[in-house]
């Protein structure tokens, strides 16, 4: 059963569970429109991976790198399923890029990569919304990355069994198919990213790995709905506009 | 008065002042034996400056950037008063980097030069260790400047107007002054550093602002003192020992 964090109507937060067509937490059942989803976990950081699929590195004209390519978010960035992004003002490119989640669920550091599974709670979809005009100049992508709801993230928690290890990974904007890939695809995997990473930084439970996005990558415009779909997990959805 | 949180003789996490030779809370006072000093505040984020005196940029045969450097380290980088730092394991060169840290008083976003006084707390000191072997060889200097324990913060959190414009600002290795420069000559000053920052990213109550560091940057070793001292604010010290 998936895990879905939600504000339920009375203001409270709970942890509760989703369901095909309610969420519930303690007994109690609410219909969707009556709770706001928040994100699965409270993560203390974002890791995310650049360059993770051989395709999106050739569509960016980048480089497959010799080890993964890190990058950070704050909490700021976050933002949640059903919730509506601004676009960061005065930019020609701000893309999507769908990614499946890890969220970890114990602290970890020195991982072995045969470990690292037992230190994932488990997984759900994320948006790594780019802006390119910043992140095409700077030495680290803080504009272009780290902007605050720059990470759409949910809208549950999936357990590592419930995510195959080809699950599909899909965007579609306004119904239409942008990226269509798989796990299987990924350069690094989940247990050598938490090994590579936990050799440098301790991961807090709740904190989020992003895994990379595959090819077909593209902007956003002001109005469009986003829909990121990671087999075992579900549909992590948003809409966008332009700054006011 | 000078703020400081501190772990207290039963272990409670207590937010207090600090005296000359003493902490106290509430009407209790501790002798600096009796208490671990904390840093001064528990940031969801550390929002870090690069090249922000030209002569660093120059003695790291670096270009004086057109608008601020960004870099961001998470809260586990934290590190404390008195602690003892360990280097990353198997690396050529970590250096010191002495640095004026601004703590966030209110949540900021958006906030203009001429008002962003109103959300800064205060100053503490803060050291910007840095593992050259990764920030040299990768694009987001998370390896390089994020990893674990390389934020020592503190010690304690000084009001806006108990550090002068030209606060002086020094770092010392077992006793020898490796770096003595001054606010004054900070090329972005912190009311344009929170403008830029908030143009992209809110800040929250507790976050961190590193302001960047003066020339004088070299290697730490095994079994080194460090001292950071920015006036008005005291002196932040720590120990430093290489990887088990």
């Amino acid at each position: 059963m998936h895990r879905v964090r939600f504000r339920d109507p009375a203001g409270s937060v709970r942890d509760g569970h989703w369901h095909d067509d309610h969420v519930s937490f303690a007994g109690e059942t609410y219909s969707f429109d009556e709770v706001d989803i928040l994100p699965p976990c409270e993560p203390t950081k974002i890791v995310c991976i650049g360059r993770n699929y051989a395709e999106h590195a050739d569509e960016m004209e980048n480089e497959v790198p010799d080890r993964p390519l890190l990058f950070l978010k704050a909490p700021n960035a976050l933002a949640s399923h059903g919730g509506t992004v601004p676009l960061p003002a005065g930019k020609e490119r701000v893309d999507w890029e769908a990614e499946l989640a890890v969220v970890v669920g114990a602290q970890a550091r020195n991982v072995a990569e045969d470990d690292a599974m037992d230190y994932v709670a488990g997984f759900t979809c994320m948006n790594d919304v780019s802006n390119r005009d910043d992140q095409n100049r700077e030495q680290n992508w803080v504009r272009g990355k780290a902007f605050d709801n720059s990470a759409p993230l949910g809208p549950v928690l999936a357990t590592p069994d419930e995510v195959p290890e080809d699950a599909s990974i899909e965007l579609r904007v306004n119904g239409e198919t942008k990226q269509s890939s798989s796990r299987d695809y990924m350069m690094f995997s989940v247990p050598e990213l938490i090994a590579e990473i936990t050799t440098y930084l301790t991961l807090e439970p709740g904190d989020v790995i992003s895994t990379g996005t595959p090819a077909g990558v593209g902007a956003l415009s002001d109005g469009d709905h986003v829909e990121i779909e990671v087999e075992g997990v579900g549909v992590l959805e948003h809409d966008v506009r332009a700054a006011e």
